[in-house]
Parts: structure tokens; sequence; C-alpha cells
């Protein structure tokens, strides 16, 4: 009853995360209502072991990973995947949340305990030794598929913490990257607007994982690019025309603002960023910080990477939050 | 009772317009609560004559002006400004709105009667014979005053049509339009944003009108400046450090979209617009449209002003609301 007359009050329904029940979409999608992206793709990707399924047998690369079903599987997945391997929640994780690296037997049976005390079902994932992340925002409608710049993502504490834009790497990279994004989001027959978060090791390139919605990685667009994301995600959602996905300057670099105590939001010392035209503040006004939440980020634009990164360190350390 | 318990849920006041009573926002500030823009700045706005002859003892050059009391002032009217004048509401008039152009005694009669219908107290103003208009955004904290780029106003049925940024006229004459705009903030004690209306008569300048508030004018900033006046409105209220208003791309034009039928506010054929990265479409939702009322607006920004006036008059034809 709640779901339909929530559906009868909405033209077209889209999400903000990827974690709300793809059988309560399909619900709402036999009501009669559009659902973008769909439950079909939401039940493909918010299942990361069925969206490492689904992306391998597209033959798109991802790390090898071997489903777990308890922690006396430890034999038979050390011998696929190896010594170091990921132990990951199937559902719900985020920014590291629902993982845990295994490097030996008994690390595997403290993982499987731990995650499977939270989460009902688990899978494990090769560790790979990567040079750099990157990631990249994908668009699609009826009639067009658009990305936005492959950039570099640099996580601390598995948390998305320095986006480069675009990615310093080579022209070729940039195109395989693009390609493998596009071929994965047509893999989960998605529509809407997807990040994805990618490995890379020498000229090897493996897809992390997806998000079908506006993300971390592409918050840089919203200062930096001619249309934001969210201005581009809604297009999507109303199969509207994509809005370009250009940068309006050669560089911009996103530092996230994370919580450096557990206390109120209150942001201080925020002065001298405002006072620097390269760049844009954003305080998201949660009540509370706590050590390492989002709270809160800054994009700096410009044509000289190294000193938007230096400039962007700095301040980043500056702003109490 | 009312104002108290709003006050009271607040940290700080601004307006949106300036057509909130004078003796309310001083009500306001005696509970201790600070209004931007004061209440004494929005005294000497919100009635115009007030207004011409703050501007006028400080000095600020405006159109002749004299205070009209009943239709029997028309001699003295006249012998003033001349044949050719406006009469105006000293309160509550926009667009056009509580105007009225005065060509003789009949004239007078009629304008006098329909305007204090309405409004309690009206006066005359010289007619301007000016080549165009002219505004300018200026903002102003108790550590700085700035201002955004000079622009063109072109008004049809005394509602604002196009804007062009920056104004296609001289160096000195740019010069002279942010001194009188500074200067005529200053008068007015005004602390906050303020859009500043002109005429430009060979090299001669008057000021208009004041608005204490983002203005129509300053639109083309959300989408052509690196800051917009919205966001540096909140700066200025909260006394924080202002944002750039420097351009992002050499030009900019802004077109509104004003109603063409009077039926729902649902917007027709806006496709092609979207399709064209130099065109950004805002859409305010309004419920209704009505004729020549303000629905929308386009922004162009680019790097030749003739093709984007081009191609922006061609886009608002297109547009159905």
């Amino acid at each position: 009853e709640i779901l339909k007359s929530f559906s009868d009050s909405c033209d077209i329904i889209t999400l903000e995360n990827e974690f709300v029940d793809h059988n309560r979409l399909k619900f709402i999608e036999n009501l009669g209502k559009k659902v973008v992206p769909s439950s079909n793709t939401i039940a493909l990707i918010q299942d990361k072991l069925l969206q490492k399924r689904t992306l391998a047998s597209n033959n798109i690369p991802v790390a090898d990973f071997h489903s777990v079903a308890s922690k006396n599987d430890y034999k038979t997945t050390s011998k696929k995947l190896g010594k170091r391997f990921i132990l990951k929640s199937r559902k719900m994780g985020y920014d590291g949340y629902g993982n845990f690296l295994v490097k030996n037997q008994n690390d595997f049976e403290i993982g499987v305990q731990k995650l499977t005390a939270r989460h009902s079902e688990i899978f494990a994932e090769k560790f790979v030794d990567f040079d750099c992340e990157l990631a990249i925002m994908v668009l699609r409608t009826s009639r067009e598929i658009k990305s936005y710049p492959v950039v570099e993502t640099i996580q601390k504490n598995h948390i998305c913490h320095t986006v480069i834009a675009p990615a310093r790497v080579s022209h070729s990279l940039i195109k395989k990257v693009k390609e493998i994004a596009i071929e994965s989001v047509i893999a989960v027959d998605g529509y809407g607007i997807f990040g994805i978060e990618l490995f890379k090791q020498g000229n090897k390139i493996f897809v992390n994982e997806m998000a079908p919605r506006p993300h971390n990685s592409g918050h840089y667009t919203i200062d930096a690019c001619v249309t934001s994301q969210f201005e581009n995600h809604i297009r999507a959602v109303l199969n509207l025309p994509l809005g370009s996905t250009k940068m309006l300057k050669p560089f911009a670099v996103m530092i996230n603002l994370l919580g450096k105590k557990n206390d109120s939001g209150i942001v201080e010392d925020y002065n001298k960023a405002l006072k620097n035209e390269n760049i844009h503040l954003h305080i998201y006004g949660k009540k509370q910080s706590r050590i390492g939440r989002k709270m809160g980020h800054i994009t700096l634009t410009g044509n000289n990477l190294d000193e938007l990164l230096k400039e962007g360190i700095k301040t980043e350390k500056q702003i109490i939050i």
C-alpha cells in the first residue's frame, strides 16, 4: 500500500542509491510506473557477485572472483584466487564497509564470521595490486550513450579522497576505459547515469564496481563541466537530450572533506577557501560530524594541475569539520 | 507574535524582494535579529520617490522627478519635467506594473486615477530618451565591495527580455557605471546584493532604479560566471568572502522565456535547446502560464556574441510555454 501510494504520486522514479530491494522496484514497475534504472538493472548491480558474474559473462575484464558459502571454503578460494584476496558482502557494501582483506586462513575465518554476522551472503575477489584507480561516469538514454572524462581516484581507508580530472594516463588507455565502461552499462541493460570504478595495472584494466547513480567520483562535474552529473542524471532519467560532458577548464581536482572529529557538523576555517577563485566549496549540511564521514568537498579548476593539487591539499587541511 | 516566532527560527534574515514593509523588518531588528539588507536600506529603496531623493541628494545622476499629490498637479509637474514623463507608484511597482506614460494633461488625469486606485501614493519622473539600458549587480559586505560586469538589457513591454554581457559600451563608460552603482549602494547604506538599472543617453548615465536582491539582469551569472549571483547573495548576507564575479567565457546572452499562452506551465519543444551545448535552459516550474509571465530563461555562453544572439532568439521562438 505504501509503495502504491508513493508510486501514484510520481511521474517517474529514479534512485539515490542501489540499496533499494529490486523486488520493490519490480512491484512499482508492475503498477505501470517507469523506474530508471530498471529493477532488472538494479538487481544485476546491487548483488555484487551477480554484478561480477554479469560483467564476466559479457567478456568485461574483472578480477577473478569466487563464491564463498562458509569458513570451510578457504582452500577452494585460495586455490582459485591466490593468497591475497578480498572478502566482500554481496549486498549493502559501500566505502569499504563490507570488505575484508584476507592474507591467510586465520584472516579468512575472522572475515567470514564478521561479514556474515552483518550480511547474509559473501564472496571473494582476487586482490589486484593496481598502479592506480580510475573512474568514469556514463550516461545512457534510448537515443544516446555519452561519458564524462576518465578520472583518477585516490582512496584513503577505502573512501574516495581525491579525484583528478582528466586521468594522467595514455590516450589509448582512456579509449579502452571508455569502451569497457560503456560495455558494462550495456551488460546490465542500464539507462540513466552510472559511475564505473576501475583498476589500472600496467596496461590492464579491471572493472572494480559500478554504481547506478551520480557518484562521488563525478562531483567535480558540478563546477568543472558544462553540465553537472546531477543535471545529466535527470536528463537521462527523463530520456531528454544529454548535456555536454566537456570540461570548462583543462584540469579539475576534487577533494572530499571528511570529518576530522566526532562533533556537530559546524564547519570552521573555510574563509581562505572562499577567497580563492579556483576553489568551489561544498558543505553538505550534515548535523553531525564523525571522523572519516563525508561532510563536503572542494573542487578546484584551472590550467595547472600541480598547483591545483597543492592548493587543494593545503585547503583540505585548513578546513575543520 | 508571528514575526517573533519567525525571527526566532532564523539565524539571519534576508529578502527575496523589496516589498516587505520596512517597519516589519525594523520590528525584527529590534528583537535583536540581523536583517540584510537592513530595514533602513529597504525603507530607502521600497519607496521609489524616497529612493530617487536619496540618490539625488548623494549627487548620483537620476532623471528629474517631482512629487504628485493629485490630478490637479499637471501644470507644476509638466513645468518641471517637460511634456513627456512617467507617473510611477511609489511602492510595489515592478516589470512596468505601477508605471504610466504621460504625454498630455488627459493622460495625466487618467494615469493619476489609475495608479492611485491601486496604490496610495505616486510621483512623476522625466522621460529619458535613452540609447540603451544598462544594469549591474553590486555586492557589499563589511569588508568588500565587488561588482559583476556591466550588462545591456533590452526590455519588451517594460519586462526585461534580453541581457547581453558584457555591455557593448566604452571602457570609460563601464568605469563610470561601476562607480555610480557602487555609490548608489553606499547611498542607501546597502549590504548584500543589489541590481542597479541605468539609462545610457550618449555619454550620460542615469540610475533608473535599484533592487536590493538577486535580479533578472543577473541570472546569466548562474551559467556564465565563476560564482552565481545567488551564491554571492548568500555569501554577502553572511558577511563571508565574496566569490569571483568573472565570466567563464567572453560573452553571455540571457533571454527570458515569457508565457506565450494562458495555460498550464508545461513546456514544449525544448529538445533543440537541450541539444545545444552553448545553451543553458532554466524552467521555473510555475504551475500556470500567462501571456508575458516570466516562466524561465535561457543563457547562452560562448566566444561569438552575434552567433549567441542569433541562436538565442531562434531558441526563444521554438520553446512554447
